[in-house]
């Protein structure tokens, strides 16, 4: 087993702990029992997850000194609160059925109106509860990193990062929600919104915020560190996303074949294609992207498109560029070695999923 | 000029102060500059509000020893970030058009899509968008408390109460959809729904956090003021809404006339009516309540069945009891003078105000 492969069970080990505890600690709080399925949600959504960005923050809490502490993974195991939170409010606003291979929150809680038979519109009770519960997701995150048991100087030290964070991922999902509706849809812009989006929030703040806890400073060789690796693995992350919302197997990926198509994304993959492809090529893209109605055969015609204009290839090649780049900025960072290798081998697993 | 009507004027002034400087610091925060809009958009409705949840704030406060001091002003203005954030979700999910006079951030949105022509459906990206723009509050008035400049001793004596109040918030939230879709329809189910959705947040859990604060702990006596006063204040509140909702001036209360009867709420004041009513006028408020297409003289014929069946004057007479309960409950606690007078003074107001 590798290290990171290990580690990726130690940590998901300890972040299912985390949020197990914590959400138990919040049920007594709920006084009214009407909003247990609020909670059961919570609970469901939180007990997948590929635990990456608390993988990412703890090897950046290890490389500078850190110890396997449970208050560290309590302050960890947040990140996955707020990732948690950002899903179910993106499936509202980008009208998705299903997450992690199960109905997406805002079509769970319409299925329990319409199998209930209550009054009104089940769809609207659904948008509704889904977005409170993005909203108790999204409190939750800041009120278990704070109460995590870190000490209060290790906290401080990162606030700023974390306060920074989630405002930059709002603005970003705002930046992306402009990019559909009237990017350039050129490959640099895509580029631009996927790193505001997720790619920060996913690689490069985590892996800031567990240096920073464990050094408890801001030092020059930390902000070069993530913006290099964090950047780079952040941006090739958000590349095989590309590639799996259109390619992944959808037992894997847990969302439908061919989702993002029928989405209309305007991905790197998508803006590589449109750039490359023929004429013709990009009149069949443009009629059949976005289409809600778009079958096996539409998918099928798209993804023959996007691999013959060579999209496909040229994704996958910058995968493997911004994977070089990231594993040269781990060479000289004042890391332990043994983070060095792990955060090498966390980049390869992040860039060369399946799901 | 009475005591509360000074302090309304202080609370005002320090409140915009705070949130002026607030959002002016969270500005440089935000790296992407198309993302203004959204900054411009909390901006604008962090511009007008009652103040009423930091006056509350601010009397606990001063009745237990606190000063004007800058920092709990910070603090107490966090309460108006929860407040918006919660707004702008509720018209998403109630689907209204208007908020304070202006176009609710959702339709805002909307329009700046419609108006720029953009791809996509319209009403989706203003949907999107105000997600964004509610959860950039949310995140914003944690952040705002947190970093108010207050002692970390009184922060950390009244943190429990304000995580209480968040979680609280949203199942309160999540208790008024199901009371929608399908609640027993009665006053008292109604009354519970109006006090964990607005009557806690509104007054007792913001009265609780001000003398909190200021004594750094929580003793018996401050739960029994905060339950007593705060949960009559809090449901009298409700029941002046819910009359406001019907028979408000639009000019004032910044909504549609009898916009809550085309949303088909079922407030306290419907529960009551619904009651009392005939069953010839039973038959004709279910056929009217709701309907999105209600015009002026549906709204006439429902304001009328409301005043024959006594619900109004039973609601106004309920306001009154709860109110001289709220005064009965300030006579014997350990505050000052000053804070006894001016509470009385804020519950008057909160409760008989027109807008």
């Amino acid at each position: 087993m590798t290290t990171s492969a290990a580690t990726l069970d130690i940590v998901r080990l300890e972040v299912d702990r985390a949020l197990r505890e914590f959400v138990d600690r919040q049920r007594p709080q709920v006084s009214a029992p009407e909003a247990a399925p609020l909670i059961s949600a919570a609970e469901d959504f939180l007990s997948t997850g590929k635990r990456l960005r608390p993988a990412f923050c703890y090897w950046g809490w290890r490389g500078a000194g850190g110890g396997n502490d449970p208050a560290f993974f309590n302050a960890a195991a947040s990140l996955e609160l707020l990732q948690a939170s950002a899903l179910v409010h993106d499936d509202v606003m980008d009208a998705s059925d299903m997450r992690r291979g199960m109905p997406a929150a805002h079509r769970r809680f319409q299925s329990l109106h319409e199998d209930a038979g209550w009054h009104g519109s089940a769809e609207q009770f659904g948008l509704g509860a889904a977005i409170l519960l993005g909203n108790l997701m999204l409190i939750w995150s800041g009120e278990m990193w704070r109460s995590s048991g870190l000490p209060p100087a290790a906290l401080a030290a990162a606030q700023d990062v974390h306060d920074h964070m989630r405002t930059e991922l709002m603005c970003g999902q705002y930046l992306d929600l402009l990019e559909q509706a009237h990017g350039e849809g050129t490959f640099d812009s895509a580029l631009r919104v996927a790193l505001f989006k997720s790619g920060k929030y996913s690689v490069e703040q985590p892996l800031r915020l567990g240096l920073v806890l464990a050094t408890r400073g801001r030092e020059p060789w930390i902000d070069r560190l993530c913006e290099e690796y964090g950047q780079c693995v952040g941006i090739a992350f958000q590349l095989r996303d590309d590639i799996l919302g259109v390619f992944g197997d959808p037992l894997e990926t847990g969302k439908p074949a061919g989702d993002d198509l029928r989405e209309g994304k305007r991905t790197m993959l998508i803006a590589r294609t449109l750039a490359a492809a023929s004429p013709a090529q990009a009149a069949q893209v443009r009629a059949m992207l976005g289409d809600p109605a778009l079958d096996a055969s539409g998918v099928d015609r798209l993804r023959q498109i996007i691999q013959e204009t060579g999209a496909l290839a040229a994704c996958e090649h910058l995968i493997q560029e911004y994977l070089d780049d990231a594993l040269r900025s781990l060479e000289h960072a004042p890391i332990t070695s043994e983070a060095r290798t792990a955060l090498a081998e966390l980049a390869v697993a992040a860039t060369s999923r399946r799901t």
